[in-house]
């Protein structure tokens, strides 16, 4: 990156995204000698009582639809126009649901800068296709031909917007982009630890989630702690001997982050995809019905991923390789019985080296 | 040990002595090869309802004081005289309070077998002593001149009695002897794993309750999920680093283990640690009144071990390089600010190597 002050785009203005470009704008007003104070934000057009969304922000300074009541700085600017949104862009902060990434990405591809420009990813989970799971950082380098780094933890995003205390993770491959993204990110509130593995954190944030469901099964069949600590902990060692196993070179280091334990724990202890796994056993309806009852038709993170990293281990036969994962996908869309969650891990031992 | 039959006692019989001598003596039933059926249990003698609690116990196969309810097998045996309960034993149980082990010990040392005899401690903590933590195992190999192994885990005992799923972890110097525990101990709902680390297993056991003090010390303070789970991802970190400091090869792996983070997650979510460090905050009195209230007069092992491991890193010049526990001690006993256990994370960081 040049000498001259960096100019900072948020794409994405859901709940994590606002709050997220809440952070950065904070920074970009502390460290006005490397930054530009402006954070623009891409904000996806709606009207919100006949009124344009990225006007209300621009005037209130305020997501009043994806994070009322907190005033996101007067230096955040709403720009309904994504490729408007990055012109002269230093950096690119990814914040969009997973599907709208490569058609965004593509729609960039000729307006960013090819010089001084570089993106970090806050994008949740791996991205499947054609039977392979790909890690969105290095998605959005092979298109963008830019350095991408990620950021991801243990962050509920209203916590983050009230500014109590937590901490996050980013990885990146270069030293220099780390400095840039502490500065960025980093506040007294929102503790920033910059680590090298960023497969290790992009693998943690994805499959995590299918944990959560494995923790909801266990709630929604009352079992207790005993059992539910042995889920989460099988949980956490068969993600890093996935990680290990597909992603070479994930670091044990990793799963001690905010982007391994931490974001684990609040995952399994609220979270959505617990409550959902939980009301699933309860009720015994197909998963789809309670996702739709619950989550008025969006689907969950973790059932998605569930289905994709069995498919993916299955053409591999490796499914016996991860007998938690597979637990969790039979019970959620094999009929199998919700006590096999336990009764799997009594047989079938998981060991990294 | 030899090729006869292995006799097995398990000093002591409360509610965790209780529940693993009833694994156990399931155990010697299923490997009878391997073990002499009967598995003694050392109980201290009580009158309840003017008849002896051993008396009781050997009528009914159930330890109505400590563990009620549960039949406890015809071929658990109680007898009241710690010495006699020895007698030619080959593997001894220790599941005592910590403040007995000594006199124990010191009592049993000439009359145990000279030969053919092995121990395994469930003791919970660290002893304190002239400034220094020793590691339960070893004292009483030192004493009793035998090998001494350890389990830990996330075992809470009525759980483990009611045959509810759930993981242990024992660690022990001589492989052959984790293969005679194994049988001893493991069964279909208590999942043994058994690793070389004995000090880490151990240090392990005793510092998750001072995490879980500052686990509950931010349910008092009612904070967010991002704070509380950073305490707990702190905590994790410094129980590796206190570890790997002050007891030489402490493995990373043992925190992976069912004594590691399982553990350290069921008790900041449950157990009576966080919840007595939050009804302190909440009141404002002094934890010893609390613990008063709470507890019937008992100490909190959270509590001593935070007094401990304080004074131990104090002597040492070292509290700030362990500032999650620091920040503890000072909260409980030093009138510190609660919130200084979010406050002095922000600014102290403690990393591993």
């Amino acid at each position: 990156m040049s000498a001259s002050k960096l100019k900072v785009t948020v794409i994405g203005s859901g709940n994590w995204g606002s709050s997220i470009a809440r952070v950065c704008a904070q920074n970009t007003i502390k460290h006005s000698d490397v930054f530009e104070q402006e954070v623009r934000m891409w904000v996806f057009e709606e009207e919100i009582d006949g009124k344009k969304l990225t006007e209300i922000i621009n005037e209130k300074h305020e997501n009043v639809k994806y994070l009322p009541g907190i005033n996101l700085g007067d230096n955040v600017v709403a720009i309904p126009d994504v490729r408007e949104s990055v012109k002269g862009a230093n950096i690119l902060v990814f914040v969009l649901p997973h599907q709208f990434v490569y058609k965004v990405c593509e729609s960039l591809r000729d307006v960013i800068p090819k010089e001084n420009c570089t993106a970090i990813s806050l994008i949740k989970g791996l991205d499947y296709k054609n039977n392979n799971l790909l890690i969105f950082s290095e998605e959005i380098e092979k298109i963008l031909g830019i350095h991408c780094a990620a950021l991801s933890g243990a962050n509920i995003a209203s916590e983050v917007a009230e500014e109590q205390f937590g901490e996050t993770t980013i990885a990146c491959r270069d030293p220099k982009d780390g400095e840039t993204f502490f500065k960025l990110f980093h506040t007294d509130y929102f503790d920033v630890n910059v680590i090298g593995d960023w497969r290790g954190l992009q693998v943690c944030g994805a499959l995590k989630n299918i944990v959560a469901l494995g923790a909801g099964i266990c709630d929604g069949l009352k079992y207790g702690n005993n059992t539910k600590s042995a889920v989460i902990r099988r949980g956490l060692v068969e993600m890093r001997k996935f990680g290990k196993t597909f992603f070479g070179d994930v670091h044990t280091e990793t799963f001690f982050e905010s982007c391994g334990v931490a974001d684990l724990i609040t995952t399994c202890a609220g979270g959505r995809n617990r409550k959902v796994a939980a009301a699933f056993i309860k009720s015994g309806k197909p998963i789809e019905e309670i996702e739709k009852e619950m989550l008025n038709g969006q689907k969950l993170q973790g059932t998605t991923t569930s289905q994709e990293v069995y498919h993916f281990l299955s053409s591999r036969n490796m499914t016996q390789d991860f007998p938690l994962m597979t637990a969790i996908y039979r019970v959620m869309y094999e009929n199998a019985s919700p006590e096999s969650i336990a009764l799997d891990l009594r047989t079938h031992h998981v060991k990294v080296e």
